[in-house]
């Protein structure tokens, strides 16, 4: 049964994360000036854009790899291949997405890292880099004892679903605390739900249906690999 | 094993959820002015300290009810009671929470209901209600039929996850903007982290901690509720 239904929810899901893509450049390019690399607040507008792309989209595409149902036959190394690549390129986006902000921040002369935003994200980046890179140590290197992998492999999960709730709070955050910063006119005032501000809000609910999306999938016991094939998963493979 | 495990769990995960409450009070009582009934600031410190106190740890104990392997064995209806008794409680705590800041803002002439934290919020509240009282019809009235129980049950259990994500999702965010309004002092602006902010981020990050374990607790499936007991347990209990 998860066979039948689990790919027709991965497609709602990609409509969701595309949508959510979409709608955070068309919020910078329609409202704030469109993008540049230059310092300025166009700089910034990479910001928001590379961290949902990278820490919500693609993350979120990353995690699900092992639910889709034929991952779990044949051999898993193309699969562990697939979810490292699309975690890497996150997190590669993710990366710009920092250089972005802090880019923009020191041209203008604004401190960095003060906000709750700011430490939700740097949390989730932190925790980020060091789940993959010791997914990589655990899970790819050849060389990895076996019990590693089958202490590891509880963590890993545990973090991977965290890692993608911080970056849900931090998106958020940073959503809400843009829209104070930015809709300051004294005619049209955030208070006074300009479209703009209808949009953002309405991208912050639409980034949270997707990101609680992926964790209900991820938490699915039905969709899960089963029990006896993740044993034998747990073996090298690259050898 | 689980019998062992999940109890100290909760102890730490009560310890956390008194500290979140005593964060936010001290919050408001040092930094803010302390707490009143007068439509001024001093009436709006309620709101956090409602909120948090309601939405997330009353809430947090409430869903964990069924976790507790004592609730396992003998009759349901006690348990089910607690938890209904825990979540109304909740639930009066967030309409005075709700109180205390929509009277602030309309004695101060604020707007109400524009920014991304209040959307959440009140996503997170209408969402609790329906909840509850989907839950009170379907689960406590004895003449509710099995097959609403069967059905509704995985639904109820979805919601229960999803409003405690989005309550943490609406504090992160309300937290930040507070912060953003209040810490305006030119001299030692929220850019500079005063001591006010190093506190309400560390309450931020801590809410975030708290949460997450509480829903990680409901997602374990070691933890669960034996799922032959529950099938009894669908049954109605009240006659």
């Amino acid at each position: 049964m998860p066979t039948f239904q689990f790919l027709p929810f991965l497609a709602v899901l990609g409509t969701l994360g595309f949508l959510c893509v979409v709608f955070t450049g068309f919020w910078s390019q329609h409202w704030r000036g469109g993008f540049a690399w230059d310092g300025s607040a166009k700089m910034f507008n990479w910001h928001p854009l590379f961290m949902v792309t990278g820490m919500l989209v693609l993350y979120g595409a990353a995690v699900l790899v092992y639910r889709v149902p034929s991952s779990w036959v044949g051999p898993k190394l193309p699969w562990k291949l697939l979810h490292a690549a699309l975690t890497l390129a996150a997190f590669v986006l993710v990366v710009l997405g920092l250089v972005a902000v802090f880019g923009f921040h020191n041209a203008q002369k604004i401190p960095n890292m003060y906000s709750l935003h700011s430490w939700l994200g740097l949390a989730a980046v932190l925790l980020f880099s060091c789940q993959w890179l010791m997914g990589f140590a655990t899970f790819l290197l050849p060389w990895s004892p076996a019990w590693l992998r089958i202490i590891y492999k509880p963590v890993h999960v545990f973090f991977g679903s965290t890692i993608l709730a911080l970056a849900m709070a931090a998106s958020i955050s940073g959503i809400n605390e843009k829209l104070f910063f930015s809709l300051t006119n004294k005619t049209v005032p955030y208070t006074k739900l300009p479209p703009e501000a209808w949009f953002a809000n309405s991208l912050g609910m639409l980034i949270l249906v997707f990101g609680l999306l992926v964790l209900w999938a991820l938490a699915m016991p039905a969709w899960k690999r089963p029990e006896s094939e993740s044993l034998e998963a747990r073996q090298p493979l690259l050898h």
